[in-house]
C-alpha cells in the first residue's frame, strides 16, 4: 500500500484524448492516480453540460479503450466548496492519500502548495486542440469534434444526445416570465 | 383528482399584467395551474427587488383583481438549487403532480423534457413592455411603470415602498470598506 | 392591503380535520391567514411521510371542501432553518407581513415573542383524535383514519397509495449493507 | 454502451468480506455493477469511522484481490441528501444509469420504486457475522474482527490506524466545556 | 508575532467561571489563546439557550471582569461543520495560527491529533459544579446558578430575560399542528 | 451593560489605516463598536487573498498598535449569507445588542433601515489610498503598499508570504483542465 500517488483534478466537460494522454504520463511517474472529477454538482450548462455520472462513464470506457490498467487509478466526482481554505481537507477527505497534485490551475497550485504537497504542471499536449472548451465550440457549431475524444466517448455522447442538449441551452431566452 | 394541471415557473420581480394573460390562457388548456415564484430566497437587489412573501401577496391579490377562479391555480414559492440535474425534483417535490411545462427558459425547457415531460412555450403577449426589467428599469428611472402591473399590485408596491428600495439600492458604493 | 394577518404554521402530516377547525376559527379573528406548511422539504419518513406538494394539494382542496374563501388564505411550504435565531426572519422573507402567531410550540412562541410578535395559543378542538401522529399510527395498524382527515384528503392519499407508503417504510432494516 | 446495469449502496464502515459476496452475486445479473459509498461526507464517529477515500482505497484493494473484473464496476462516494424525495436524483445525477437497484433499506426500496425502478433486496450471505457494525464492535473489543474483512483491508485499516481512531473515539467526554 | 498559541474550544452555554479558570491556566502556557465559541449557530434551544453573540459579550465582559488581559486572547465564534474530516480546516480558516489545543472531547481531539496537532486534556478544575448543563439545570429549578458564572453574565442574562427564555422552551406542546 | 453599540462591517482584505481611522471616530460616537470582518468564509481569491483568520489576527494587531481600549471592541467574523432578508436577523445572532450601523454600501444601508436600525455612512477619511482593492492592486505590482498599513499588518502578512500569494493567485491558468 506505501504507493507514490498523484491527483488530477477537471471538469471534464467532456473527458478528451488530452486527459488520457495526461494520465498516461503520470502513469510514468507515480504508482497510482486519482483522477477528480471536478465541478461535480454542474450539469446542463453550456460550460458544464454533463452530469458528474456521465462524466464518469465516459471517463472510465476511454481508459479501458486505451488499455490503462484499472487497478491503477481512482476516479472520484468532487462537488465545489466555496471555501478555498477548506478545500484541500475536502479532496483529502474524498479520496486515498497522495503526494503529488498536477494542476495547471493557479488557485488549486496555491492551496495544497500551502499544505506542503509537491505540486506539479500537468504533462505537455496538444493544448489548443484538445480543450473542453474547443469541443463544446465545436459541437455548439456542428463542426468536427468527435476526433478530439475517444471513440468511445462519441458513441455515450451520441447515446444521451449531448449535442441536442448543447444546442438546446445555447437558444435565446423567449423575455423573462 | 384526475386533474390535468400545468406549471408556470416565473422570478414574478414583480407580477404584472403579462403573467396575468399567460396564466388566463394556460387556464384554457389545462384544469389547474401550479405558478411557481422562482429564484424565491432573492430579494433587496436590483433584478429580484422583491422578497418570496412580497410577491405571493402582489400575485394573489392580482388573481382575485381579475376574478380568477382560486381554485384553479396554486401559488408556490421556489428556491434555487443550484445543482441542475436535481431541479426538477425538487419542483416535483413542491408541488401537485403536472404534466404540462409552460416555461421560455432554455434550461428549465430542456431539465423537464429530460425527464419525459410535455414542455410548451408560453402563449403569447405583448412580452416588450409586459416584462420585468422594463419595469424596474421604469421604476429606477421615475417613468410611468404602474400601467404595466395590476392596480393592487401599485398599492402594494407603495405601501412597501418598492420603488424607494430599488433607487436606495442603486446608489454607489462609498468606497470599498 | 391594511388587513390583519394570522400565521399558523404546522407540518401537517397529513392535515385533517382539526386543522380545518382551527383554521375556521383563526379567519374569525383575522381578515386573512397565512397556512405555513412546516418541514417542507421532509418526506417519506414514518413521521413526514407527504411531501410538500402532497400536502399542499391535500390542503387547498380540503379548504375548497369546506367552503373557506380561498382569498382569505395563503398556503406557503416553509423549509426548515437550522439556525432557530434566523428563522423568524426566513419565515417573514416567505410570507405576506403577518402580527399574530398562533402555535402551541414552545419554540415558536418564544422565537416570534423575542420579536414581539403577538402569540396565541391556536383555538381548542379535538385535539386527541385529530392529531397527525394519531393518524399515521392508525394508517399503520389499518384502523380507521379516514373520519379523521377530510373526504378529499382520503381520495388524494389513496390516489398517491400513501398508507401503502407508511406501511413500506416501517418495515424492518435487512441488515446494514 | 447498452449495459444493463445495477446499483448496490452502503456506507461500508468498513467494506466486508458480505459485500464482496454480494457484489460477486450482483454480477451475475447485470452487465455492471454500480457500488455507491453511502454517508461519504461522514467520518471519526463511532458508527462511521473512515472517510470516503478510506472506503473507497479499501473497497478497490479488496475488488482487486477477489479478481472481480475491474472495468465491470463504478465506485462513487455519495453525500448524505437530507431531502429524501429528491436522493433519487441525486444518486442519478452521480452515476451512469441503471436500473436495477439492489438494496434492504426500507427508504431505498420505496424511494426508487415510487420511480419504477426495478427494487431487490441484496443476494443472501451470512449476514450476523458480515456486517459493519459487528465488525466496528470487535475492533473497540480487541475481538478478532480481521477474518470479517479482506486481507488488503486489515492492512489499509492498520496503516491508517483504524481500530486506535476508534478506540479514541469511544473515550469519555472529560465533562462538557 | 511569533507567538506560541493554544486553543480552547467550547460551547459555552454559558460562560462560567470554570472557563475563566481553564483559561487562566492556559494563559501560563501559551502567549496568546484563541478561545472558540462552538456551536455558534445555535440557541434558543434547552442545551443551547443563548446565541454566539450573546456568549461572545458575556465571556468578553467577564475576562475584562477578570483582568485578563485583552491583547492575549481572541474570541472567534465557529460554527458546526457536518462534516468532520473538514473541520480542522475549518477552525484553521477562522483563527490565528496555534499550536496547541486544548479539549476534553475525544472526536476534537482525534481529529487535531491526526493533523500533528500537540493535544492536551484542559487543566483541572471543579468540573462537576462549574458545567454549562449544572448551570442551564438550576436555572431552569430556580436554583442558585448565580454563584457559578461570573457577576457580569448574571447581569447579561438578567438583562437578555435568559433563564425566562430556558424555562419557556421547556414547556410542553400543546399537541403537535 | 447599557452601553451605546455601533457596528461596522467590512471585508478588511487587508484592514488598513483607513479602517483605524474609521474605528477611532466611530468611538466618539458609541461606547463600543462591534468591527464585523464580512466575507469571513472567503480567501485565496485575488480579491479576497486573506482567510478569516489572518484578518482577525492583523485587525487585532493593529488596534493593539493604535492603543485602542481593547475592552470597546468586538472582531467578529460573518459569513456570507446569500439571502439578503435573512442577512440582518444573522447579524444580530452573532453579535451583541447595538443600535448604529456604519455602513458605505447600499444594501447594507437598506437591509438594516427596513429593520429600523439607525444608519450612519462611515466618517470621512483618504479613501483613494486607504482602500483595500488599491492595496491589493500595489502588492501585485510590487508598488510601496507597506505605508498604507500598519507596521504590525505588514510584518503579519510579510510572515504568512502574503504577497506572494497574491501574486501567485494571479498567474494564467495553463488551459483548462
Amino acid at each position: 500500500m506505501n504507493k507514490i500517488r498523484g491527483i488530477l483534478i477537471g471538469r471534464m466537460q467532456p473527458p478528451h484524448k488530452g486527459h488520457i494522454e495526461v494520465i498516461k504520463r503520470i502513469l510514468e511517474e507515480v504508482d497510482e492516480v486519482i483522477i477528480g472529477i471536478g465541478s461535480a454538482q454542474q450539469s446542463h450548462d453550456l460550460n458544464d453540460p454533463f452530469t458528474a455520472g456521465e462524466r464518469i462513464m465516459m471517463l472510465t470506457h476511454a481508459l479501458v479503450e486505451n488499455n490503462i490498467d484499472p487497478s491503477r487509478y481512482y476516479i472520484i466526482p468532487m462537488e465545489d466548496i466555496n471555501f478555498n481554505a477548506i478545500w484541500v481537507a475536502y479532496v483529502k477527505m474524498m479520496t486515498p492519500p497522495f503526494k503529488k497534485v498536477y494542476s495547471g490551475n493557479p488557485l488549486v497550485k496555491q492551496l495544497f502548495a500551502e499544505e506542503e504537497y509537491e505540486v506539479y504542471s500537468p504533462p505537455l499536449y496538444n493544448r489548443k486542440e484538445y480543450s473542453g472548451r474547443e469541443i463544446r465550440k465545436r459541437m455548439l457549431k456542428e463542426n468536427n469534434w468527435e476526433n478530439l475524444v475517444c471513440p468511445s466517448t462519441v458513441k455515450i455522447i451520441n447515446e444521451i444526445k449531448g449535442v441536442e442538449r448543447i444546442k438546446n441551452l445555447s437558444q435565446k431566452e423567449i423575455n423573462e416570465v
